[in-house]
């Protein structure tokens, strides 16, 4: 069976570049499940993973299962450019209770598409736990070939993909080549086009608003999921209305997560302290935030 | 009043790089209008419009608008790195009867925001017939950001915009920047998402497949439009089937462009001429095209 | 025998989009003659070549093959992204009198390698003068890769290549896998690197900056061409000045063809009109244009 | 005073996956200094750094150090995409007794240039060793730009720059920003570009073709910066044969590395063993690569 629904991908709450902000996760960890969420993504590129040391994605990961205490499942991201690296994550994350593991093409090197079909190959003959494919072609320079999907899907272990390519075009390709695979769960990135995409048959959405707002992505979900039109067109708006301002602080590619961290601040649920190579946004971006919080009638929302 | 439907993005069928084969054009010109087409789009991307010489774009547009002879509009694409030659094809639509013209960005050098901005600015001084921006940016090199387009839309004559990025994140931004324009038609190119986007109120699709299977491709645009989910699933997997199998022989970019003159000339419609710096397929190619179409069934889509 | 010295890509004169300033071209001309350079080239990237209409490229080929007078050879850019147009344009270059045309990759759809040597395998068969093949990949989206490169000079009637990548590694591997043509001319665009490329054996530069300074540059290559280190060192540095300071005024790619066109304006030599999609500079670049001229003491240059 | 000549970017000899080739290592460090090495760059690209687990990455930092000892300076690259991860890194060869640290911009999320100035400052902050910044855009994704570079330079403790973008145009305006800074090291990464690049005033090359044959790089190195051309052309020839052989076997981009260690294998100097998500060479490409030595009568360049 697939996963379904909105499974959001956690933010890592952080006090300083190598110190979680522990109370902030719990928090945020209490709300997400709160909300409806369908499951838990760590460790994604929402939550920063690429900048953060080891030993801090080991603590996120400990300190998350205890606080899901199996509740939803946990989706563990393993993403490293070293091989060894994700396999040992991968198997903390087992130790830790977490449930399946989510893993980018190696991000440093380029891989072409046989190589990629191998790298899965071998990784999945050690890898303890269950494990989703993560198309993110902005950061890690190449795609999974729709081919290259459809071939995946019959390792062993590899139980499902997250699309972040935005291409609905890619992604109707992977779907109708996924036809006769109905256990093969596809879920979208994206969380301005989760609703089209589960209406045609996709499983659910990875959707980074579902931090602040999961009750509003998983209305979104089971309204598009019931083909309720008016409805998905209604809560769209909302949806958008975020993406255009929350997201669209100042001029670089990282204002979407500059923008949800600080919400989230302004919120009262976690710390906006960013990672290295980000920085929390300033007081006057943070005016503009709570001003986009305060138009869209955010409380009404929660 | 938004232009609503299927505008095939016509074939220019041609006996060789620069000649036209007149009855492939009429036949295929009657084969589209007789399965429902909104409006016909000349010299686009898939008219190969950048491999053909002004001669015989003129001539193209000339005898197209003899042999729609009014039935539906016909848009013309004026596409041209030299503004002055964009113009001044823009000057001979007018005058053999087309409705509109549709043009991209300049794609030798390329433009900043303002830049183009400006450039539609000024070409719009002396255009003499509504507009329609084409947003192509893999072969542009450049793509009109949500603002530029929410701009260019206040530009008098600029009428609706034909995205061609399949990149649905993208269409949606726009789409909600344009709230307060339901004047102002917004279609969509690649075929597998337009159901996607007419169902969230997109108003059609520039559908190269509607060379090929016009009644297919406008069906799915109604059952898209009346929210007939399991009409539009049916549909679409039919779509699907087209482009995975029609347009994926062979290994070049170019793909699409020869498997959709292959079929057309297997199905006896016009000539599989294809204009420098592409080829026909070959024999081999040929067979794989035939029997794709078999396995279609199609003359059960005509 | 290769063409070997500095061949100024002329800048197009210009009084407004689609009018010649052709006093300027004839003082221009004059100009970069009197200044030393081995050939001219028409209607390259500097030339604006592909924002000018067909008229008027036209008429700078016959002005200027009428205004050289056969004093050096006259190359014309023929590169367009339709294959009878080029075509067209070779001829009208041949009847004027020019020498030698040069071609990009078609730039609107991007070719394979193999479909880019049968494009001039088959362009060769019509084609009345000499060709040298245009390496532009910012512009064209596609490298001639150095495989290609040594194809292409099997051709009969190729007979050189100027390469704008910048890429030395690049040119290197070209140069080395045609070891056996010293025939086979090689030129280098960018300014900056033309004396490493001629000091290992490349046969000149199309340098922008020679419509401004034909003298600095030819001197530069002749310093290169006897490897006279220190004098390549010295004249190095005054062409880097003008490089990091003509060059570099405002944030756009166009800037470099901006602020060479600015200077020849202030030189008093033509005017600094831009077809679309650019725009000449505001008095306060122009200022700026001015102060940098002056730092260089620019008269001493000519 | 700047760093100059040959410093090779050690090859990272493996028996798997997690194991170093201990004895490869030290055969190939002697090999190296024998030849003339400068200095021993390890876990650059060609040391597969991004692939390798952090437990092997220090192993081989406190072996080299060992196997060196203290006869030519080490730098040991720290670039990750996890700040506190390339800080620990640098902390433990400052430990082993490492000279300088190399890092590249942060490789999955893309830095705007403020924030990758940024970046360098804070890390700087706590950095035990002098750092040269490393330039590698086909794999970050992002450039230094000239003038970042130059503000780079006036961070205390940042002694040089490694580029490898093979852009001889932009490493020209980075040369020309630094003219007043005589004491920055400026190296270059591609070998068949270092000779232009040091007659040009360049410090050397990090060419990984010097692991194979330290001397002839040494020798090149030292007839570009004595200006000798005769000899330049006569090396770089040599440089070339093997760039155009060694490293061009399969069509994937790590073809330069495979290549690369299985001539290593060859030469009975160490294994050839290639960490995920690449693989040695299989037999076929073998036999290639131990022709080209052949060709190269490869023992007379050792």
């Amino acid at each position: 069976m697939p996963l379904r629904g909105i499974v959001p991908p956690l933010v890592t709450p952080l006090l300083d570049n190598d110190t979680l902000d522990v109370e902030g996760l719990e928090r945020l960890i209490e709300h997400i499940i709160g909300g409806g969420a369908a499951a838990l993504f760590l460790l994604g590129t929402t939550g920063e993973f690429a900048s953060l040391s080891y030993k801090i994605r080991e603590e996120l990961v400990q300190l998350s299962c205890r606080f899901v205490a199996g509740r939803v499942p946990v989706l563990v991201g393993i993403s490293d450019s070293a091989f060894t690296e994700s396999l040992n994550l991968a198997h903390k994350a087992a130790q830790y209770g977490a449930d399946a593991v989510v893993i980018t093409p190696p991000y440093y090197f380029s891989s072409g598409q046989p190589e990629l079909l191998e790298y899965l190959k071998r990784i999945m003959k050690a890898m303890p736990l269950p494990l989703f494919i993560y198309n993110m072609p902005v950061h890690t320079k190449v795609m999974f070939t729709p081919e290259t999907v459809r071939a995946a899907a019959e390792i062993p272990g590899i139980i499902g993909m997250k699309d972040s390519s935005a291409n609905l075009a890619y992604f109707n390709q992977v779907q109708y080549l996924l036809k006769d695979r109905p256990d093969f769960t596809f879920m979208v990135g994206p969380e301005e086009i989760t609703a089209e995409f589960v209406m045609m048959g996709g499983h659910g959405g990875v959707n980074g608003g579902a931090n602040m707002f999961p009750k509003l992505y998983v209305d979104l979900y089971k309204a598009a999921a019931a083909h309720d039109m008016p409805k998905v067109l209604e809560l769209r708006d909302k949806a958008m209305q975020i993406s255009t301002t929350i997201y669209n602080v100042g001029k670089y590619g990282s204002s979407y997560l500059k923008g949800l961290k600080c919400a989230l601040s302004v919120m009262g649920i976690c710390s906006d302290f960013m990672a290295e190579p980000f920085h929390r946004f300033n007081e006057p971006e943070r005016k503009i935030i709570e001003a986009a919080l305060e138009k869209l009638d955010y409380k009404s929302l929660l």
